[in-house]
């Protein structure tokens, strides 16, 4: 099932991308019926921000009340001998199916940001003579200020001041892109040279969605005698990647986005297994530590991916996501990928044919295979439309400034349907100009 | 209420330290009405591990359910803006309040060792010529832990094996103890020297129970030139202290143990407004950012306290924790306090009286004024005997390597009936000598 612009038309008649056309592909989805593993408490509502905050799975409900009831409220300490001790390591490795890792690579711990400091340190280690980390301008701004901290951090005086930018020892470079949507791969074979010790950039690019070629870009930098780290915030759980086949080596990912793991639930990250006995964590936690029960004064790594660990994860947060990996285990990555080219290939068609004539573009890759499963449309007014469409008609896209509507198509949840009706509610605020209700100012939170 | 070794008498005869006496004293107790604030699901349970992850408070059940079932399922993303964005430093805020700090000084995130990670950096950049940490060998290993690895990154190629000790660029000294109880506080003054930039100690030993003199030693700290970085994990929520009268630096702490945040809730830090504008995180996180929905590709620390988060908190765990802080606010730290003296003296008491002959010893100090809210038993077969109890004699201790004992008595929830039962019931494991039915090896948690 796909769509493509030149295929306009069905044996019916005239093609129209309509709402019957929506719930005739709702009928042929696979997929339909993982749609009842989630809540929807307000039925009306389109929720289109699934990339950035996950719907909340059932049994996660019944998870998360277990954990507090049962394993904190009655079992109470007794419980890190019943499940909580590993559950870095075990949710880890069910994420690590995910992804194409093999079990004892993958830990589940603190945030997305605090994970890339760890690896990128990690990384940096292994090439200590080489001082160029090279990301792009589409990254997520997050990543960036990591790695220029760490930069920072490791000028020659870098407790003197820690003003951005002071010393040249280490230096954070950015790939361009001309069009904000797909980044200069043509200078992508120049910019990894023999001064750079990284390449890390985001699987999906959290704008635009434009998807990278893991494989391909691990291989040059491999090449060139670089190491790479791939954040995989906006592509795990929809996206099939095998990164111990593409002998990735370093990985990072959130697990609110499409692993529906809750707000906040806490991060992974992932060390190829070759490398895991060469590089440590430059944070010496004590859940990383050899022997942590035996209480010595000294710190020694644990073997393998646990030395990554730092301190006592939150728990709660944990389970709930351990039991919302359960449906996308269920559906299969592959199902998904294909869902989500589907749905994003309706919402590109519907762009162009429902939205252009009010001024949208769609600031995404055209090329299925090149985009994740959400897609960015570009207006002027992209701030007050998103006020319009959150407060008036039911449908909670999100904003990224300074020009971008960003639709989230999370397969497991949203339907064909939902689509139609998304980009329908979309046209009412423009033919109804309700945009211009609203003030121009910024949002806090998006 | 105090007890002391010479009052063994009452006007009715002889002193009876017995179940009658304790039960006197519960019915006396201000705070018992609050330990109906707390699940007891096992009621013939005696919980005195609460030092180590506190019972669960029946407010955070309903807590965690209304942010998964309302918060998450039903308002999504729209959450952000409705009480999560601002959870850190509200949160943060009312545990300033149980330490004496003023609002804006705390945040709730990451773990306790991810926060001494940074402000350990950020106080030695405060100090850059200065290159000497002290602590001391009654610290948690956790927080040794991590000042060796922020000597290491910080020697001169950190980069380069990352091996421990292998260079001397930045030390990390150890206080002296010469019974495992108390450290050796008349090497202090001379501990503390031009070179030294922190000093950093656990407020209460978190094996003895020992009690430091936060204020003295700040003073003194700063006498010499030095900062101090305060770990409150063993005293915050039991322990009364003022953080800003006391000119404290810096401070970190645990939050599910007498907090009772539940399993891994995220921890908090604290940094003395004078020293805000003047340190960074070494971590940049784009929670930390000055403006962070502008994303700007170039860091900005935020103003104030804001800067030291990195990345988004679980915010299940942390809404608990928010709950669970209710019943210590009402209850007030210093009755908490003066019950925590009274359960503690009455242990010793107790340790003194009824299992001496055992050949058990208190490893913690008979001053209650240099004691927190737990003691330790010192027994060569310690660990048998916390399996004896555990497994036949429902009373949870937990025990730290090599052979204590340590038993919790977290004011809320702990009756003084419960103190007596407890060691009753370690009288009936040594009368029976039913330790002996257990092997020797260790336990993988405790």
């Amino acid at each position: 099932m796909t769509l493509h612009d030149d295929s306009p038309s069905t044996s019916a008649g005239p093609f129209a991308p309509d709402h019957d056309f929506a719930l005739a592909l709702d009928a042929h989805d696979e997929l339909a019926p993982f749609r009842h593993h989630f809540v929807f408490a307000e039925p009306d509502l389109i929720y289109l921000d699934g990339n950035s905050l996950g719907r909340l799975p059932k049994a996660a409900i019944q998870r998360a009340r277990h954990a507090i009831e049962e394993e904190w409220g009655r079992d109470l300490i007794r419980s890190w001998n019943r499940g909580w001790w590993d559950a870095p390591l075990r949710v880890g490795d069910a994420i690590g199916e995910l992804i194409g890792a093999a079990p004892g690579q993958v830990i589940v711990s603190d945030t997305t940001s605090i994970n890339l400091y760890k690896l990128a340190l990690a990384a940096l280690s292994l090439r200590p003579e080489r001082k160029h980390i090279l990301t792009d301008t589409l990254n997520f701004p997050s990543d960036a200020y990591i790695l220029q901290g760490i930069a920072n951090l490791l000028s020659p005086s870098p407790l003197h001041g820690q003003s951005l930018g002071s010393d040249p020892g280490y230096t954070v470079q950015y790939l361009g892109s001309d069009d904000g949507i797909t980044p200069n791969l043509d200078q992508l074979t120049t910019a990894i040279t023999d001064q750079t010790a990284l390449v890390t950039l985001s699987h999906v690019v959290f704008k635009s969605g434009y998807l990278y070629d893991m494989r391909a870009i691990t291989e040059l930098a491999h090449r060139k005698g670089a190491l790479v780290l791939w954040d995989l915030s906006h592509s795990v759980g929809v996206i099939p990647m095998a990164l111990d086949d593409w002998q990735v080596d370093f990985a990072i990912g959130c697990t609110y986005k499409y692993l529906n793991g809750g707000p906040g639930s806490p991060a992974f990250l992932y060390v190829n297994r070759r490398l895991q006995d060469w590089v440590t964590s430059p944070i010496w936690g004590w859940w990383g530590q050899r022997a942590p029960f035996d209480f010595e004064l000294d710190y020694l790594p644990a073997p393998g991916i646990r030395r990554f660990l730092v301190g006592t994860q939150p728990i709660l947060s944990l389970l709930t996501l351990e039991a919302a990996l359960e449906p996308i285990r269920q559906a299969g990555i592959e199902r998904i990928r294909r869902k989500a080219i589907c749905l994003t290939e309706y919402a590109a068609y519907l762009t162009e044919h429902l939205l252009t004539p009010f001024g949208f573009s769609l600031a995404s890759p055209r090329d299925p295979a090149r985009r994740g499963a959400h897609i960015s449309l570009r207006h002027p007014e992209a701030y007050r439309i998103t006020r319009a469409l959150i407060e008036e008609m039911r449908l909670i896209p999100d904003f990224r400034a300074p020009d971008n509507i960003r639709l989230g198509f999370a397969p497991l949840y949203v339907s064909f349907s939902d689509v139609w009706q998304a980009f329908d509610r979309i046209r009412t605020v423009m033919l109804k100009k309700r945009y211009q209700a609203y003030p121009h100012a910024r949002l806090t939170v998006t």
